[in-house]
């Protein structure tokens, strides 16, 4: 898979658990906080679509644990998107350690744009564009 | 469906984002707490397990989030068990919010137990004792 | 010292770190949700302050480690307060183990009331009230 | 003061809380990982202490907050050390907003380092050299 977009990360202690690796839900944060950059990256305003009246919103995650990240290691995760039927964005979003780039997380996270006073799903042309742009 | 074990919560307010509603991440944590409360509740020995050189591992998370839960709200973790094939162990885990039962949650998460040593999938009696019991 | 509320919990796994105890900063996060379990408890309305333009902010937080707590501890945290000048709401509360009490953390948390548009503090009779009635 | 190392970071979303602002208890996690990085870029090997007996512990941990971070800032968490008689080990951390050098907290952590079967504190003489060469 080609990707667009990509975060580097360092591994922090307080992330891992008594195990000794990364905590399962900490991927989460992770591919949460590369989707924001991802984001401001390609200029998507959200404070303005909020103001606008509209939200983004999580409804599903998939996560595919390949192998778990330790103390000390760095990695980065990549992204790329597509969309499914009108109204649904897609991430894909994988995380390789590095220097090795021995994949750790598959991940897909399906968000959808809503209207804030109907609840009802929109698809507002500023993201439209965007994942256009990129699913091609 | 039928649940085997359920658990009761209390949003935390540290665990709810800018949105003002609780993080997508922090749902790994409250099934991760109910799994582990599941297995303790069963006798389920993990550390005996790990002695003997039987660790657990999370191998997939599917979470699809129906509804936000928000400040102060009361919610139940309910879990059922099932098979795939003879090494996978999985747990339907669904949140439900206290009191209206309000669906907020469906997740399925996978495990394998590996052998230590090797790496390589093993079905320990114990675990499988315990599936069969409530798979039926 | 004599306490003016008290919340039990139990230790969830993915709050402990690679050492198998809870981690330093997790602790706050237990005082923090006691703070606002006891606010709730005798009635502060602090969705109705923040309305009235006055918001609560910690100023300092000391806290002393004794012991640690791990995995399948159970704890109860306990609280009481006082006041430094006309302006310093403090929330004194420590952390004991369950069953034995032994004395996990020793708590500080200092607060000020400040109104949200000059950024003033202020001393909200509400508030006032409250820490009277318990500091004597 | 001057320091002996620094981190930068970025505030992360899921690191803020309803306010909008990073929670008070994830300033710990900062500071906690930068004095892992700060400790790791001086050599000391905490691994090999633990394997030689002597576990650092945290015994004391107090924060000024002078000023919230919010979603999106940069900041720099910066370290100086300090000794307390002979058995304690202090960091003096402050975390300022970039690029404007706004203080946001002032961070002091005490540390010691037992010996792990006794539970005696002791001095080991890696980590006196390191704060003996840097406190003068």
């Amino acid at each position: 898979m080609e990707y667009i977009f990509e975060l580097p990360f360092k591994v922090r202690d307080y992330e891992c658990d008594i195990q000794g690796i990364v905590n399962n839900a900490v991927y989460q944060n992770y591919l949460e906080h590369t989707r924001h950059e991802f984001l401001e990256h390609v200029g998507l305003n959200f404070a303005k679509m909020h103001d606008e009246g509209i939200d983004a919103v999580v409804i599903r995650v998939e996560i595919d644990y390949k192998s778990p990240l330790k103390s000390g290691d760095r990695f980065v995760c990549k992204v790329n998107v597509a969309r499914e039927g009108n109204l649904k964005f897609v991430f894909l979003q994988d995380i390789y350690r590095l220097p090795d780039m021995k994949l750790i997380v598959k991940g897909k996270v399906t968000a959808v744009t809503i209207n804030a006073q109907t609840g009802r799903p929109v698809a507002p042309r500023e993201l439209v564009d965007v994942f256009d742009q990129y699913v091609g």
